[in-house]
């Protein structure tokens, strides 16, 4: 039985411990940004242990394998250091600030002999590994157009505030490294396509934004008591809309928002191809709808007696008895840890690897250079 | 009671027809390409009389208005003569194949003292009024960002033809032209607010398609027997997405494909303001989608009792009994003719105008040339 | 040309007269509760005359066809003597107040040579008549089960008033009469199965309502001003469940309510067989959906390309263009009108008739017979 | 730390193991049919070790708590050993196979001053605890009536079949006893109101199914492959529906069936009170509908932030992150254990009890006898 710790103890290191937990992972420990954030986060979620610093849990010799939760701007050095001391690494996205950062991961990852995998947990969907199967078979026949969008209202008010909002902290796009990316990494999971060229126009509602004195986690500003405020200056972008072209001549858009009351945590995506199309939304994700010019439409529900092998195997109840957000962490930690079992040569593996983080983070400059030029950029030119 | 004659005898004139019938306007008769054509359709849809030629359309004195659904390199002649000719025009978009003709019937319209429209009749699904009204009041607050759709699969296969897809028949805009103008109508109605500058890509799917040799009706392809055909080279866009910046600062895209499958007539319009936001999809008309972040999403039902007095004068069914695509023209035409009954200043009409029509052709040249020279252009500069 | 006249000036009868209209059937004029409100009713619907009187009407010598509308103690007698007269009658449901009425109707209509329907408008949804006729063609395999509901929120509070609360003036059921007898219609046009045994358990929320001093009109309560009321006992039912068992084996429940806050005017239909399922719902009625075990679930848009020749023939919009409540009295009406056009034997007339109406009467008394037995009853025993 | 051990390895014994250590508790083992497949399952499962026998499993000092997942004809033994032998227990659903042994374990829990919960899982959806508070906060004003069904397609061939079918392993009753309760235990959760009377009328579609020689596993029929089988005769049924009378006055009704092509797992209900209504979907568990008469529906979608202390405290994640089916368990564990933890009096426990699940088993009782009676059985009567 392998064994993890993890890094992180704000919103999404919690949800990596119980996806590990229902992995059959044992998590030896986590990391807080201060010794006492650790101790107190491993009281709270029943762990072994708090490391005090990063130093301590990569001396751990039971880790096999570092979560990484932290804020962005950590996620090059915690990485580098987990590869260094001989740890597989899985990275929350984005997988680095900037495309030098991520493109030396890549490097550092290869060079090892370990895994290395982004958590783009969306992907684990089934019914979107559906999605890629039947495309990736020819269902879709060629591919036409795509659209989508991933929304949220959680930063709709001026009050509402996180460390994301600041460009020091989690780089100088927003809602589309944290959202965006989501959806791009879907999009060409799916249909096995790489985006060639963006065209981005993002806007900033808010130039200004209330910061409690306190800070407040990720998320967890809709329910807080008010604190205490001072007015900050946002740069990052509340909203954005991207044109894509394909390499293989198919065009695109997609917007995101997260000032757009209402949607929770809302990703669209529909793709339109020769001989049919496909629509899926994350807000009722155990259903696939398949559209058809000269028969009626279909709703696929998720049940492992309906989808093919590749979806039914990171399925893990019958039709009808709904996944939600917390399994695709669950199936994604399957499909990594069974790698490292396995020993599956790592061109082969299926997860999402340091390449694809690398690959968002060039499409995520490829935007902030076509938003800032307002003209078409090549993705990585 | 007003008396009508329409010309055109496709899929859209009868549409009218009917419209004007529920209305309680009397139907003069109908005028086809031929005078065998206008009889044919007059005795198939029960009308006095088929007109021989437009001038003895014209030439009736007791028609009070004419409907102008003939292709849309007609609409500019058909139009200028029928107000010389001292007739009320009602015209199906788009107005004419150009904003110099559109400028010039806005003209002739304005020197006359007819009342001059343009059939965007979506703007009658009485819940897009109760959206106008409520933006108007103020309900979604700062318009923050806007985006759309309108997707159809009537022209999915290559050898799916219609009239519309010859530049020469239709203009060089196709499926924006076509289906995109009633998206961007309906923005501009919504949300109260001009489009500033366009920013466009648009893509030809089939570069060529099939033309059976006699000639087929709008929509009616689907069903056809099959003819012999001939191969004809299109330049007509199948798919298209457009970003868009508001003269508010607001920003927002679009897209619109009729090489979609699965989507039959699907317009899904999303408006996202500082105080709440919008859906509305033309597939499910009588139900809005109103967004919120602190408080339950609400799902209006197209009832005149929960409706504002706006959207519930265009309304003439209870609750729950709904009204479709057929009862927006009835709707738009009982406002077009009580405007005419009412004498209601031309400065007050609530009907989709002629200034409107040339609007939308402004668009759809900004468009074209944005899509050619792939940067911002500015609407009607 | 065929030539109508209507009887009654309330919700209904109005929406005949669009209906005809939309059909290209002519009205002469209509019928009110007194000379003048039939006067007033002409002058308001554009009608070239009010009828003073019955007598005035059926002596009518241009009407061919008499649409009853009036409240249901009168249908019997005008119906009666529009059939005297030589008139084709349609009616609306119920036909009349109790079997013996309606047996004696079925048998003048049998006299007579005249065409004598039923207004089951809902049948006529183009997704109905698939729905039946794949059902016909064994697409469901053998009947397993059925259920569905109806339900209303107009009579909602105490307060609401309408001359259908009142067993002298509506029966002595209300909304099993009301709307459970559109359901039960449906539910045997749409299965081909009669239904054999009824075990009905109904329930007056409301023991009292309050009445306006001066009368309400249906569905008009809920935006009326207050008026001076008094309280009125109600013996008629608000809500009830009835189980049903079909001749051939199969069985099924429903249940009707008027009190049931949200829902406008809400019919669901569920029908359940060995080789699959359907489910319909009136308020999104361009939608089937076709369960399935082995496969994807299906989504079936109204759409002419897709659908049987019987479902579309009575469709008259392409894919996608919506049609609601109002067209499916065009379309009762068009399949009325062509059989008198078309001398269509009687026995093979496809629109619902006076047999169908005496059918849902003594559905009816068998229910009602239940409720106050508490065993089940057959049908017409 | 508490420590738990799982009776069971079919279907829903890994569901506990999974939930449970999401909750953060221990499992300590597992025990099958056999001490072969308890060794193996806890290999599989990955868990300390696979007891040899039940006697084994209560011997173990460090268990404290024991789930019993076996088939329905168990739970009566093993539940009456586990408590004599100190262990909490929390027990699959139906708690017995009658009311006999069902009020037996209720006095035996009672007499231990151990926690004795049956794991009615859908009750933990966040939305149903959200509804019910609701309702008892008084928002639904007086209750009108109920309607709901459960529906699954997995037993929907003859060839389909599982130890479940037949009465000998499952009981009598077997839609009403699997899935029925559920509904019926959500009801009374839900509304805060009993069931007092019942009318059943049920249905068995195929009196003989195939049996596979080897035997089945709940829900893996459908990808199994063929294996020789024997017809065997059924009692059964495969659907039914029941009305019911509630002690407040209020009506409802049900049905259940468990060959409905299509619906996977398919829980519905609606409740109409004098001030509004509600409607849950299990397939859509994120959104709860709201009907209002006199203002826009609403649709509130699972958000900690937007939903009462009750609701929020069994939500693990933000809103728009679906929770699922399997995070029912989990919450339903940490609800179970934290009352151990804490040593909440019996009497205010908010798990469903021992209590509760005989509830269900008299509800089951009377629904049989009035199935066979033809008449209005009391419950517990």
């Amino acid at each position: 039985m392998l064994t993890a710790a993890v890094i992180g103890t704000g919103f999404i290191g919690p949800v990596h411990i119980e996806g590990l937990r229902r992995a059959g992972v044992h998590v030896a420990g986590i990391l807080g940004s201060t010794a006492q954030k650790s101790d107190d986060a491993a009281v709270r979620l029943g762990l072994p242990r708090g490391y005090p610093s990063l130093d301590d849990l990569l001396r751990d010799g039971s880790v096999d394998v570092v979560h990484i939760t932290s804020p962005n701007r950590h996620h090059f050095g915690q990485a580098s250091a987990s590869l260094a001391a001989g740890k597989h690494v899985l990275c929350e996205k984005p997988l680095a600030m900037n495309s030098s950062e991520s493109s030396k991961l890549v490097a550092l990852a290869k060079k090892s002999d370990r895994y290395a995998g982004v958590n783009y947990n969306i992907r684990y969907y089934p019914l979107c590994i559906e999605s890629s199967a039947r495309i990736a078979d020819g269902s879709l026949g060629k591919l036409f157009h795509v659209s989508g969008s991933y929304s949220q209202d959680w930063l709709f008010h001026p009050t509402d505030f996180n460390w994301r909002v600041l460009a020091s902290e989690g780089g100088e796009l927003r809602a589309v490294a944290d959202i965006g990316t989501h959806l791009l990494d879907l999009i060409g999971f799916v249909t096995g396509q790489k985006v060639a060229e963006v065209f981005a126009d993002l806007q900033t509602v808010y130039p200004h934004r209330e910061r409690p004195d306190g800070g407040v986690e990720t998320f967890s500003g809709k329910t807080a008591a008010p604190l205490p405020t001072q007015s900050v200056a946002i740069d990052t972008e509340d909203h954005g809309s991207i044109m894509l072209r394909f390499a293989c001549g198919a065009k695109g858009v997609i917007w995101v928002s997260q000032v757009d009351a209402g949607r929770k945590n809302c990703l669209r995506l529909e793709v339109a191809g020769s001989k049919g199309s496909f629509q899926w939304n994350s807000e009722s994700p155990n259903q696939l709808w398949l559209g058809h010019r000269d028969r009626a439409n279909e709703s696929l529900v998720r049940d492992p007696s309906l989808m093919g092998k590749d979806a039914s195997r990171y399925s893990s109840y019958p039709g009808g008895h709904n996944e939600g957000f917390p399994d695709t962490f669950k199936q994604l930690f399957r499909d990594f840890y069974q790698s490292i079992e396995n020993n599956v040569p790592t061109a082969d593996v299926t997860f999402p690897t340091f390449a694809d983080g690398h690959q968002e983070i060039l499409l995520c400059e490829s935007i902030l250079t076509s938003h800032r030029q307002q003209r078409w950029v090549k993705v990585g030119a």
